[in-house]
C-alpha cells in the first residue's frame, strides 16, 4: 500500500506508458534487423508543467529534480533545479516546467512537506489533469526512463556436442541476455538461439544470432531456451542465461487430482508470467508488440492470476496513445472497440474510479472516431487502410460485418455504464437501442437462428464469430443464446475456429453456456497436446496433425511460430472464471459470486485472487469447502446460495450425483 | 542547384523542421536554468516508412543507411541495414522502415541508380507524401540529427582590468562558445557574459554565467559581446570567442550618400544574419524561440537580403508542427493567422508550388481550427487559454476585435488564392464576402472614417492596429485607405504604436501609402538613435528617453532586453520594398516591378535579390540606372513605365524636380 503522501516520480498522465509502449513496440528483432511496429506510434509529451498550491503556516524547503531540463517556480520566481528552495509561510503557488527531447519529462520533489506526492496537477499546456505515477518509481534514484528488471542467473541443464558445435539447453524459456563465463577460442564465434532445439541448430534460419561474439559480448535481450555455438567443443564454452523480469506476484494456486490439468495450469502460469512485463505483449520471441486483441485476453487471465491492476492500466494507456485519434489500434477497428470494452471489465475487477475518470475522455474520443465511420443504419464500416480483422478465418466480408456491429453495441453499453458511474451526460443508450434494432433486422436470420456475417452479399453465411460475441456480451436473450449454441457453437457444419485467438472467445462462450465439460476436453486435447510435445510454455498455435519441425513453422517462416504466447495461457482464465466460477457482481468485488462447476475433478484445491482478497475452493470426496478473505461473496452451488462470511469456511456436503 | 538525382537524406516531410524547431525552442537559458517554450510542442514522427517502385532492365545494387533502427525491404523480403542489396531486373518495390525513439528517423540510400534522390514517398503509416529533405543534408556523413555550424574564431578587441577582474570586449555580437586559451589561476573562475558592458560587469544579474570554469571548460552556446571574469588579472586570462553560424549568402548591397542610413543598413544586416539560422528566431540572447509574429516579419526582410527560401519553409514547417491542430501558434490566435497569410507571400516570392502543395493540407486544418472559433457573424473570438495578442498596446478588448477579423479576412483571401493555384475546390470566397460585409457593418465607423477596436463595448475606440492591417492587406478601397491615413496613421490623437513589432506593420503601411519621407525620418530617429548609442546590432526596443543602464531593462529585468532582435532589421525590408520599390507582380518574380522612391537620397547604389536574379539601382546626380539579371521587370518611375531587358541598364534622366 502506497501512502498518499509518499513522494514519487510524477509525469503527465499516460506519458510513461506511451513512452515505454513505444520502446516496447520497437524492441522486436528478427534475423539481424530491428522491426519497429508498422503503425503510427505516439510518444510522450516533450514539455509539461506541474502545479500545486500550498498554504502552510511554517517555513519549509524542498528540492526539485527532473528528467530533462527546466526550472522550478515559486510564486512566479524561477529557480534552478537540484537546489534547495525555501518556502515562506502563507499561500504559495509552485510550478515546475520540464522539457525533454529524448525521453519522458518527469519530476521528483524532495522535501518534508512539499514533495511530489499525490495532489499535483500536470499540464501539457492544453489540458490539466492529476499527475501520473507508478508504483515502480517511488524513489529519486529510480529514473522513469529506465526499466529496472530483476535478473536471475539460469545455468544450463545440459550442454552437449552436436553438429560440430555445442548445444546448450537451459531447460526453460529465458527472456534475457547471456553471461559468457568461458569462451576459450581464438576467433569470435556465432551464437545461435532457439526456442526449440531445432531452431538453435539451424544456423541459417534461427531467429536470432549473435555474430562475432567474444567472451566480452553482452548480447541484447532475447527469448530462447537453447543456444548452439558451431565449431567449438564443450570444454571451450560456459555460458549462463540471465533471465530478466519484472517481479509479479502469482496469487493463484491450482492442484487437482488431474495431473494433466495441473501441468497445463503450471505451464500456463509460466507462459503468462513471461509475457507480462510493463505491458501484456503477445509473445516474448515474436512480436514483442502490444496488440489490443491479445491484451484484451490477457486482462482476463491477469484477473485470475496476478490480479495486477497496474499492468492492465499501463497496457491500456500505452495502446491508446495521446489524445488525438489518428488511426485504429494496431490499425485494427475491432481492436479499438475491444479496448473500450475492456475498460468496463477493468472497472468491474478493480472498482478504480480514478483510472476510469482519467481514461474516460480518451474513451469518448475513441467513440467519436468510431462513430464517424458508421453509416445511416449506424453500422460501422472500414475506412481506407483500416483492418477489419475479427479473425484470420474465412468469412463473408462484403459490406458491413455482423461481428463488428456486435462489438460496437457492447462498446455503447460500456460507454453508458462508465458515463453513469462518472455521472457524465451521454447519449449512448439511444445509440445502443437504435443500432441493436438494426443489427437484429439486418443480421439476425430467423430461419438459421443465428447471426449472418454480412447481409449485403445476399449469401447469408453463418460463421461463429459474431454469434460468439453476442453470447459473451449478452446482446441477445437466453432463448436466442440457446439457439446460437445449438445452431452454431455445437454445429459441426459451421466452419471451425482455428486460431487460438478466437478459440479464447469460443471457449469463453461455451463455458458461459454451461459447456464446461466440453471445454475441459478441449483443454486436455489442445493444451494437453502441447504438454505431450514437452512444451515448457504454450504456443501461439497448436495443430495436432503437424509432425516434426513443421510444428515450428508459421507465416511461411520455418521458425516463425512463437512458442511462448500469452493467449496460450487462457486455461487460467477458464479455470478461474468458470470451473472455480468466481466473478465480481459489483465493482471491485464489493460483492462477488463463487459458482463452481467442478464435475470434471474428483479432488481439487485452488485459490484465486479477488480485489484485496482471495477465494479458496477445496473439493474433496464428500464435501466442497469455500472461503474468502473478504466479505461480499455468495457461493452458488447446486441451485442454492450460501453467503460467504469473512475467512470462514463454507462447507457443502456433496451428494454423489452432484459430483 | 541540386540535381534531382542527387542522393540526400530523406525524412517524413516536416519532420526535420519540427524536430529541430523543438530543439530550438528548448535552447533558451536564463541565469542558470533552462527555459523550454511554454506551449505544447510537437516532435517528429517516431516511425516512418519510405517507398519507391523501380523498373530497371539491369542488375544493380544499393546500400541503405538510416538514423535509428529498422530494415530495408525489396519485393517483400527484409534486409539488414548498411549492407549491399542486389536488385534484379524487372519491376521492384523497395521499402525502408525506420524507428527512432530519440531523434529524427531518416534514410540515406547509396547506389548508382537506386539512391535516396527525388522520387521517394514517405509515410507515417497514415498519410503518404513526397519525402522531405534539405540542401543542408546531401551527404551520408551529415546526420540530419545534427546541425553543422561553421565556426569563426573571434579575438578580443580589448581586454582591460576592471572591478578587480578582467573585462573582454569582442567588438561584435557573438552567438557561440568560448576557447579558453589561458586561465592561469588555481581556483575555478566565474565567467559573466554580457550583450552590454554593464551586463557583463553585473556579476549578480547578468543573464548567463559560467560557474566553476577552468581552462578545460567549453561553455554552451550563448549570445554576448563582453565577458567579465572577476578576481583575475589580465595576464592570467586569454579567451577567444567561437562564433557559430550557418552560412547565409547576403545578396543585397546598399551604399548611399547618407552615412547614417549606410550604417543602419549594415547593422540591420548584422542583426538579421545573427537571428537567422535553421529558423528565424526572435533574438539570440532571448528568447531564441520561433515566434510566428516575429517570423512573419523576418520572411519579408529575408526576401530583400538572403532571398533564402529554405529558412522560410523551415520556419513555417517548424511553427505549424504535426497535422493535428491542438493549440494556436505560440498560443496566439493572430500568430496562427499570420502563419497562413505568410504562405501566400512566400509563394509570390518563390513561385514554389511544391511547397505550397505540401503545406496546403496544414493550412486547411489551421483554417478549420480558426473557423471553429467564429460566431454567427463569422467573427473570430478567443477560446479559453487563447491569447488574442495583436500588440502589447492598450486597446478596447471587449468581445470580438477588429484586428483579428481583418487578419481572418486576409487569411480567407490567401486560402482562396492558394486553392486556385493548386486547383483545389474551396468555399473561401463566400466566407470572405460574408465576413467582409459584417466587418464593414460592425467595425467600420463612418463618422470616424476608421475601424474601431470593438463594437460590443459601445466605446467605439479607434487604435491603429486594425486600420494598419486593412491598408496592408488591401481590404478597403483607396478612398477608405486615404481616410485611414488621415484619421488614424497621421493623427497624433490616436495612441502611438510603441512596440517595434507593430512599428514594422505601421511603417509598412505608411510606405504603402506613399509616406516614404516620413518613414525615412523614423529610420533616422529610431534606428539612428541606437546607432548613436554605439549599437552593433539592433535592439528589441529603443526608447529615446531612457538613459544609462535603464536602456537594457525590459519585462522588469535589468538586462531583460534583447540587444540583437530580428525585427530590429526591418529597414532592410523597407528600403528594398519601398525605397528601391522592388516587388513581384506574379509568382516567383516571373514579372516584377521596380518603382523607386529615392527622394531622400542624393546618390545611391544598391542591389537586391529577386528569384533567380538581382536588381541593381544606381541613382546619380542626373540619372537613375536600373538593371535586372532576369527578364520580366518593369521600371515605374515618374509616372512612366520602362520594360527592363535582361542585364541591360535602363537609364532615366532625372529632372531636378523629380529628385
Amino acid at each position: 500500500m502506497i501512502e498518499n503522501n509518499q513522494a514519487r516520480w510524477l509525469w503527465y498522465p499516460g506519458d510513461f506508458e506511451i513512452r515505454q509502449g513505444l520502446l516496447q513496440n520497437f524492441s522486436r528483432e528478427e534475423r539481424g534487423y530491428d522491426w519497429p511496429a508498422y503503425w503510427n506510434m505516439d510518444d510522450c509529451h516533450r514539455n509539461v508543467k506541474f502545479k500545486r498550491y500550498y498554504e502552510l503556516s511554517e517555513e519549509t524547503s524542498f528540492i526539485v529534480y527532473v528528467t530533462g531540463i527546466g526550472y522550478a517556480e515559486l510564486n512566479g520566481k524561477k529557480y534552478s533545479l537540484g537546489k534547495e528552495i525555501t518556502y515562506q509561510p502563507g499561500k504559495n503557488k509552485i510550478r515546475v516546467f520540464i522539457g525533454n527531447t529524448e525521453g519522458l519529462p518527469a519530476v521528483f520533489i524532495e522535501g518534508e512537506i512539499i514533495k511530489s506526492d499525490l495532489g499535483w496537477v500536470a499540464s501539457n499546456f492544453i489540458d490539466e489533469s492529476p499527475a501520473g505515477w507508478s508504483s515502480l518509481y517511488l524513489t529519486k534514484d529510480h529514473d522513469p526512463n529506465r526499466v529496472y528488471y530483476e535478473c536471475k542467473v539460469v545455468s544450463a541443464v545440459s550442454q552437449v556436442e552436436r553438429q560440430g558445435g555445442v548445444l546448450i539447453d537451459y531447460g526453460r524459456a529465458i527472456f534475457g541476455t547471456l553471461a559468457i563465463n568461458k569462451l576459450a577460442v581464438n576467433e569470435p564465434v556465432t551464437i545461435c538461439y532457439g526456442e526449440s532445439e531445432s531452431e538453435a541448430l539451424d544456423i541459417e534460419m534461427c531467429y536470432y544470432k549473435e555474430n562475432q561474439a567474444t567472451s566480452k559480448t553482452v548480447p541484447r535481450k532475447r527469448a530462447f531456451r537453447y543456444l548452439f555455438i558451431p565449431n567449438v567443443t564443450s570444454e571451450q564454452v560456459s555460458i549462463d542465461a540471465i533471465h530478466e523480469y519484472l517481479p509479479l506476484q502469482n496469487k493463484a494456486t491450482f492442484h487437482s487430482n488431474d495431473e494433466l490439468l495441473n501441468k497445463i495450469w503450471s505451464i500456463s502460469v509460466e507462459t503468462f508470467t513471461l509475457c507480462s512485463g510493463l505491458f501484456f505483449i503477445d509473445g516474448i520471441k515474436r512480436d514483442r508488440w502490444i496488440w489490443s486483441g491479445d491484451a484484451y485476453q490477457s486482462y482476463f487471465i491477469n484477473q485470475y492470476l496476478f490480479f495486477d491492476e497496474e499492468i492492465n492500466t499501463r497496457t491500456m494507456l500505452a495502446l491508446r496513445g495521446q489524445n488525438e485519434m489518428k488511426q485504429h489500434m494496431n490499425t485494427i477497428v475491432d481492436y479499438s472497440i475491444l479496448w473500450v470494452i475492456a475498460i468496463e471489465n477493468h472497472y468491474m475487477m478493480s472498482g478504480d474510479k480514478t483510472f476510469l475518470k482519467q481514461i474516460y475522455p480518451k474513451m469518448q474520443s475513441m467513440m467519436s472516431y468510431l462513430e464517424a465511420q458508421t453509416n445511416q443504419l449506424g453500422f460501422i464500416y472500414g475506412r481506407k487502410k483500416d483492418w477489419l480483422f475479427i479473425d484470420w478465418s474465412e468469412m463473408d466480408r462484403e459490406g458491413t460485418l455482423a461481428a463488428e456491429q456486435i462489438l460496437l453495441l457492447k462498446a455503447y453499453q460500456t460507454m453508458q455504464h462508465c458515463a453513469d458511474i462518472l455521472g457524465e451526460e451521454n447519449g449512448y443508450t439511444e445509440k445502443y437501442e437504435q443500432l441493436k434494432e438494426n443489427v437484429m433486422t439486418y443480421f439476425w436470420d430467423n430461419d438459421k437462428q443465428a447471426f449472418i456475417d454480412s447481409y449485403e452479399s445476399g449469401n447469408r453465411n453463418v460463421t461463429r464469430h459474431a454469434n460468439i460475441f453476442a453470447i459473451l456480451f449478452d446482446l441477445v436473450d437466453q432463448e436466442k443464446k440457446e439457439q446460437i449454441l445449438e445452431n452454431v457453437l455445437l454445429n459441426d457444419e459451421i466452419t471451425e475456429i482455428t486460431t487460438p485467438y478466437f478459440k479464447f472467445f469460443e471457449q469463453d462462450a461455451l463455458c458461459k453456456m454451461g459447456q464446461t465439460n466440453q471445454v475441459y476436453q478441449i483443454m486436455c486435447d489442445y493444451w494437453g497436446g502441447m504438454v505431450e510435445k514437452n512444451a515448457v510454455t504454450f504456443w501461439e498455435e497448436y495443430i495436432p496433425e503437424e509432425k516434426g519441425d513443421a510444428i515450428y513453422e508459421m507465416y511461411g517462416d520455418p521458425f516463425g511460430k512463437s512458442l511462448c504466447h500469452a493467449w496460450g495461457a487462457s486455461p487460467i482464465y477458464l479455470l478461474g472464471r468458470y470451473f472455480a466460477g468466481i466473478k465480481p457482481t459489483s465493482p471491485g468485488y464489493q460483492t462477488f459470486a463463487v459458482e463452481p462447476k467442478l464435475d470434471t475433478f474428483t479432488t481439487l484445491d485452488v485459490q484465486f485472487p479477488i480485489k484485496n482478497g482471495l477465494v479458496k475452493i477445496k473439493k474433496e470426496e464428500t464435501q466442497l469447502i469455500v472461503s474468502a478473505t473478504k466479505a461480499g461473496g455468495i457461493l452458488k452451488f447446486d441451485g442454492k446460495e450460501y453467503p460467504l462470511e469473512v475467512a470462514k469456511e463454507c462447507v457443502v456436503m456433496l451428494e454423489p450425483e452432484t459430483i
